[in-house]
């Protein structure tokens, strides 16, 4: 992932928000609100059906669902709730004759904001060592503890094991804060190439594993550089609404993408390394989303007809 | 603390560069730069000696030594000598007749950034249920999972258990991303309200305690109010300097701070809760930090004659 | 604890079995056996009433339930039905003006038989930093860790934060390997000298601390000291049993304690240090155990009226 | 692994030790004591030459060096010079063109007497990554999370990542408690069926993989199926010499296998499912060696010309 780009994120929902405020739809993208009577809950179903829809959005062709409540990572009754409705999604993305399935949860676990790949999977209900069918997972580690590329590990047990359907759950990087630990992210289209919190260089997904592939993720982190000129934005737009500071922000709305480019890659914050923004109590977070994930695949996986 | 406060800082020396610039002195705070053959690190003796230095600083009265060491949280082949450094520093401030020392780990282990305070203290060479004399060390938790006060849990034991001396390891908030993990303060002064990543409420010093504090602590986060008030005026500074943008720049720093108070106080990232920022590789710099800071205070405590 | 006697029991169950098959009563030890309809559980109730019954039960005087199923350590579906049977009989010993009370977790966190504490406590809804009232917690640490006397770190945050109750929850040393995992025991006596895992050298109970203690423990390991006692008996009953082996059967029962005892104290597993048993799973068991046991805890005290 | 089987030992020097006594060589089987002068420490090779040497000694063929020092998991200021030791045979058996290397954690992390290989990999300096050549590793679970083989979880990564050489960590089961922690085995033969704490159902071996496979592995359980056939030999013994107790002693000796198995086969402990012995301290035992091991393999990968 191109780290100075400050407008990235692994949402596809986010990605098209870009475009919000345009009528006009973009052709090869279809999104559509779906009705959720068991909780309060938005979901959103982005479909990127073709290259040229795949170009605008920056992600591969594919669906992607977007479950959103701000409910999902405080300590409420309803989490039972939101694993049924995740097992729904889930499940409907499940091809029918899956037998064997294997999670990966991809992270470090000793990262709060990365470990919930892990935390989901040691949370699962592991059957296939009993009947040889079922459920199997793994977590692969991360480069810098393994030495390897996380893609070549999960493609050589892949090869070895013969799963029919990998599902693979990663903490991801949004562009909002707001959506830390609020959005859920399913989509068929698995991990590509520079996505999640640690970054993988290389992709999972059907055409690089021979299998399909499911990635659940959740935005844990948001890259300093998004939230800079997210702030920015907000600024000046707020600023350019007071009448006492309203040239300030008409100047900083005119400021063109050049200069603040030139301008924000040597801020000092640049220079301390890759940033991570998140909120305090991220580790309580990540353990409660991690509960809803593992019981949302538990459901998917084991009570399929 | 008052987390609204985007100059907060826990290191006197990032106190006393709000100053920079000004030539005068400020009466009642003393800062010396001290020389360091060993290694290639920047030691400095803030002390502030009166209510005078301390009103203007927002610190108590008492010494604070600032190592700083960009090689600090690096896989390099320092660390004992880092170590044997650290351990002069706090041999320094331990009053000549302390037999029986508590070490305190402050912080949530759970927490990445949080928990340098507990990783330390479970590195350090406990010996006085050998002797009766030496080191004790306790973890007292987080109140969000005690229920309790902190200071009060290192109250009661202090009473109970008598030692002469307390030193507590935190991790501390910086102003500046680039002192994360760069830059250990010791100080006599102890823990004051409202400092530490974990924001304790009470503060642990000679005062409270009816023991002699001495604080060892090490940023490894920065608050986003911090950071956008920082990115602002890195910002407006540059924009200033450069003949196309200078008008904005001028602009930008004309702003009053009243202003720019009522506009970030709306920002969505406030709305999100406390957010952190921190560099995407912490767990590893804390367990070099850890390391380092482990076997100072050993050296320290069990080398003294 | 006399780590040489391998009778050594934390139950007073299998203190009282002892003295199985000899049909008169104990005076001062009242038995009885507790009927319950909600699950295949077997509930016994042992009060020691005097003097005289706590010198021959070695324990304290005071009520011991012990709640005995196999399935509490499996993977079923009846963890909520245990727990709100646990939660009835802890209930059943709550003082009940008991307002502010003090969960703590004994034992070594790192240990996996010894972690039973320690995971229980991580799991209960801590409430008393809202309200000023409720449940609070500690996780004092083991003395080769601290340097401190447990009882000390417990009674200085007792004295400081003035809670009406303490609950302390601990593994056990049982003397029957199938105990392990299947019985739970619930006491107003507390915790007495030389119990648990990790050999508390000083007892937690109303005398030394001020306030009521109810111990929860479970059995984690055997000593082996009592396994090798158990399997002397055992093999002895059963070759007296067999024609062939009747002999030697009734000369190992003719074995007299000394002769025995002389023998066993140079035994190569004495000199191998103290050595505990446990299942090859353990680590399984004591999740399952903790989230009933806190699932307990959390009923009986935020669910009293 | 047949747990019924009581003599069944990791460590091929407990094999040969059950012909001591007996003045004649096993065919097939050179037993070689080397000298050091580094530190207190028993170096054993045993080579196992031909098929006859490996059925009698239940082990395959290759070469197996026992390190043995009491210290060895003590805390003391051997470690260096252990690891150094250690490293000298590591890389006696590493093939001299051997560029990229997977070290191998095997075991359950979550369980105390299990953890070694995993703690081993985790303190490994890994570098593949950087130069496509050097030092990867992984730890691949066990069975009872993953659902797979690890056996095949590591033929999958090995295939797909092509090391030129395997090192497998494990813990091991002894017969004897006093090897505990105590004894180091190093051997070319790689891991065969039935061995390890986790009694690892395939093998991992230069067959399977189709790589050179260095297993090092340290005892951490005695399964208690050994340790009461000990107890009772010793018993047997001690009771024999004595005159009182002469008679049962003998009769004790005079005991047949048959009719040994057919009443052990029957004691509790067995119903209790399979059961560990391990001492108290197990916990702080893996940390040392774990540390001695992983420099240790750092100082035979890392420094070899």
């Amino acid at each position: 992932m191109n780290t100075q780009n400050e407008w990235y994120t692994d949402l596809a929902m986010e990605e098209r928000e870009r475009f919000r405020g345009i009528d006009q739809e973009i052709s090869g993208v279809i999104i559509e609100k779906l009705d959720e009577t068991r909780a309060n809950m938005h979901i959103t179903k982005v479909e990127i059906k073709n290259e040229h829809g795949a170009a605008v959005m920056r992600k591969p062709m594919g669906i992607y669902f977007t479950l959103e409540a701000k409910e999902l990572s405080e300590d409420t009754d309803q989490s039972e709730v939101f694993a049924e409705i995740l097992a729904d999604y889930i499940e409907s993305l499940i091809p029918e004759n899956a037998k064997n399935i294997l999670a990966v949860g991809l992270g470090n676990q000793e990262m709060t904001a990365d470990a919930l790949g892990p935390k989901v999977v040691n949370k699962l209900w592991i059957t296939r060592h009993y009947s040889k069918e079922g459920l199997s997972s793994m977590i692969p580690g991360v480069m810098a503890k393994t030495g390897m590329e996380t893609a070549m590990i999960v493609k050589g047990v892949t090869k070895e094991t013969n799963p029919d359907l990998i599902v693979v759950i990663d903490a991801l990087a949004a562009r909002s804060a707001s959506r830390l630990g609020t959005t859920i992210q399913i989509t068929d289209t698995g991990i590509w190439p520079g996505s999640g919190v640690g970054n993988h260089r290389n992709g999972m997904n059907k055409e690089s594993l021979g299998v399909p592939v499911i990635a659940i993720g959740i935005p844990t982190v948001v890259k300093t550089t998004s939230l800079i000129k997210d702030m920015w934005n907000y600024l000046a737009h707020t600023f350019a609404d007071s009448e006492e500071t309203r040239e300030l922000g008409i100047k900083m709305q005119q400021l063109c993408e050049k200069q603040w480019q030139s301008a924000a890659a040597e801020m000092p914050i640049q220079q301390a390394g890759c940033m991570y923004v998140m909120p305090k109590d991220m580790d309580e977070r990540v353990v409660r989303l991690s509960h809803i994930l593992s019981e949302g695949i538990n459901l998917a996986v084991h009570s399929r007809k």
